[in-house]
This record gives structure tokens, C-alpha cells and sequence, in this order.
């Protein structure tokens, strides 16, 4: 192996990494899409688009083992060192990420399957929201893997605690009808369920800006950790 | 760099790699203690040692942030090939999955502070049994991976069903109390995020599992997948 390794130019490397990335980044639609179908599917109680999200599972999945055998490959053929290391590796966790997002998707369209049993608990405002916030957060961390852009992660980092909070309201706001009307009280706990899976998608936003920052500045943002690198590489 | 790595013995990079197996699974120890102890204090009714296991997740951020560093060192440093390559990529992957199960253990303890506050719905009885399997689930996919034992890693994968229905079963039983008696919602509501949270702890014990068939066999059992060996890895 090692022969083939230092033959082969630069450029070639650098060609195969950008189309790692853009994999990725087909990879991170694809998984927004299914987000935003499940949730439109339970907005519009359309029983047939939720039974779409639940059916459409392999292309993410095989994009998934692709663009884990891409990295793998290039990791054992290429020896990249330093920044390019950084960003296979970064690509393997981002891809775990957005897997998870798409299995995400899968869970608010069984969730919304059981809720559209039941009369409608409220008009949905906040979750729309929830999922909207999740979705940029996805949609700009990505970006951010992309352009190098760890100001632009930051940002991602910042609109967490807002997630959190929309959170925290329709919990309180569902528990409230829960308390008032026991009919409600089993669709209300799938809408329960639905923000803790929207809140989980920006948690693997959160998780991708990290990657992000720690593939370009060499600087763990994760646990608040203040190294300024990692000690032992260039 | 490179004539740094070449000159390296293999018996020193054997070394490095059983250490960093050796941190892997004092980690997974650390986050199978936390759960255990997060779940005891529930069941015991103890605030205090609640809140041991709310503050006490520093050790287990500190060792993720080592495991990378020590894997992301054997990947630049000794450029690994085929079956050693794949065991750090795994190592990197699990050190993931071992820190949200430290996550996991916070988020049980966050729903116990809560559920302490009411008076008990009921007599805790499927919830630890869950606890139980998903710690056991956890410890045996760490020994398959230190033991590179697919075998015992496709045992894990078996368990996954038994505790979702226990999941299931911990939710009709809640959802039960719940509609007899308004005053248990809020505290089961509680209850029923705890079993969820132990569920992702299966979940993860299932994706280290499968990274250890994906490191000795090079053959991916995630999505079903039946590729035999990812097509450009030795």
C-alpha cells in the first residue's frame, strides 16, 4: 500500500476530499428533507406523507455506508496529515450525525402516526418553530464543515439554548391541557416526544460545529476544554 | 513526519493502541457507574446522591477529550493500515458513544430531581430491570471490543428488542396511572423520559457492538448492509 500512497499526487487527494464533502452535504439535505416531510406530514395530518418518512429510509443509509467507506479509503490509502486528517475524521463523526438526524425523522413520523389517531390536543405553532431552528442549525453547521467557517459554527453553538427554551414551553403549555382534559393526555405525550426528537437534531448540529471548529482551529470546543491543540499533532 | 512514523517499532504502536483500549473501557466503566448510580438514587428516593451524579461528569469529559487525542495520535503519527486502522476509527467512534451515555446518566438524574419532588407513582420495578440489561449491554460491547469477539457483540445486537419492550411495556403501564389520576402526570411523565434515556443507552451499547463486527470482520451489519468488506479497505 504504502508505494501507491506517495505516488499519488496531492491534487488527487484534494479532489476525493472535496467530493467526501459534497457527499456530505447531499447526505445533510437528504436528512433535513425527511425532517422537514415528517413534520410537515403532522402539521397538514396528511397520513400518507407520514407513511412516506416511515418507508424512505435507504438512500440516507446507503449514503452513510458510502461516505463511510470514502473516509475509511482515504484514511488508509492517502496517510493525510494534519488539517486533512482533522477533516476525514471530522466527516466520519458528521456522518454518525446526521444518520442519527435521519433517524430522528423516522421517530417524529411514528410519533405523528399515533398522534393523528387523536383529535388535534392544539394548532401547532412552537414545534413548526422547533423544527425550523433545528433545520438552519443543521443547514448552516454543514456549511460551516464546507467553508472552513468556524464563526459561522459558533453561531450554531449560540442558537442552542434558544432550542432549548422552545423546548421547555411546549412542555409546559402540553402539560397544561394534559392536567385539564385526560383525553389529551396520550396525544400530547407524542408531541412531548416529538420536540425531545427536534431538540436531539439540533443537538447533532451542536455536535457537527463542534467537529467543525475543532477541524479547523485544532482547538476543542467540546466540554469547555481549553486546549490550544491537541498536544501531540502538527 | 513520515520518517518519524516509519522508523516507530510495531510493538510500540501495539502498545499505544492496547492503552488506548485500556482508557476505552475504564470510560465505559466510568458511564456504566454513572447510569447505575443515577438509577439507584432514583429508586432509593436520595436527593443527594442525585445530585453526585448532576455534578459529577468533569472525569468523564476529561477522559473523551483524552481518547481523542490518543487516537487521533496513532492515526497521524503511525499511519495504520487495514484491520489497526479500523480498531481507532472504532475507538473514536465508541468514545463518542460512551460520552453521551455519560450524558444519558445526567439526563436520568435531571428527570429524578424532578419525580422526587411528587410522591412515587408506583413501585419501581421495570425500570431498573431496564437499567440492568442496558448496563449489561453496554459492558459486554466494550469486552467485545477489547476481546475483538463478534460473537459476543452480536449478543448485544439480540438484547436490543427485549429492552424496547420493556420500554413499551413501562409506557402503557404510566400511561395507565396517568389517566386514572391526574396528580401522577407530571411524575410519570418523568418516568416515562427515564425509560427513554435508558433505551438510547441500548442504543448505544448497539452501535458499539456494531462498530466491533465492522473492525473484525470489515463487514457492516448497520442498515442490513451485505458488503462483504468496504471495497478499497485492506
Amino acid at each position: 500500500m504504502a508505494p501507491e500512497s506517495s505516488t499519488r499526487p496531492p491534487r488527487h487527494f484534494q479532489r476525493e476530499l472535496g467530493e467526501l464533502k459534497q457527499r456530505l452535504l447531499a447526505m445533510g439535505g437528504r436528512a433535513e428533507e425527511r425532517v422537514h416531510a415528517a413534520m410537515k406530514a403532522l402539521v397538514e395530518r396528511d397520513l400518507a406523507a407520514v407513511s412516506e418518512v416511515l418507508e424512505g429510509d435507504a438512500p440516507i443509509n446507503l449514503l452513510h455506508l458510502e461516505i463511510d467507506t470514502r473516509a475509511f479509503t482515504l484514511l488508509a490509502l492517502q496517510q493525510p496529515m494534519a488539517v486533512d486528517l482533522r477533516a476525514i475524521v471530522a466527516a466520519l463523526k458528521i456522518n454518525t450525525d446526521l444518520e442519527r438526524v435521519g433517524d430522528l425523522a423516522v421517530n417524529i413520523a411514528q410519533a405523528s402516526e399515533r398522534y393523528l389517531r387523536h383529535r388535534p390536543v392544539k394548532p401547532l405553532i412552537d414545534l413548526p418553530r422547533m423544527a425550523e431552528l433545528a433545520e438552519s442549525m443543521l443547514r448552516d453547521a454543514l456549511d460551516a464543515f464546507v467553508r472552513r467557517d468556524p464563526a459561522l459554527a459558533q453561531r450554531v453553538l449560540d442558537r442552542d439554548d434558544l432550542l432549548d427554551s422552545l423546548k421547555n414551553q411546549v412542555f409546559r403549555e402540553l402539560l397544561t391541557y394534559m392536567l385539564e382534559d385526560p383525553t389529551k393526555i396520550e396525544p400530547s405525550l407524542d408531541l412531548i416526544l416529538v420536540s425531545r426528537h427536534l431538540e436531539r437534531i439540533g443537538d447533532h448540529a451542536t455536535n457537527i460545529a463542534e467537529d467543525v471548529i475543532f477541524m479547523v482551529e485544532a482547538r476543542d470546543v467540546r466540554h469547555h476544554a481549553r486546549l490550544d491543540a491537541p498536544p501531540t499533532i502538527q
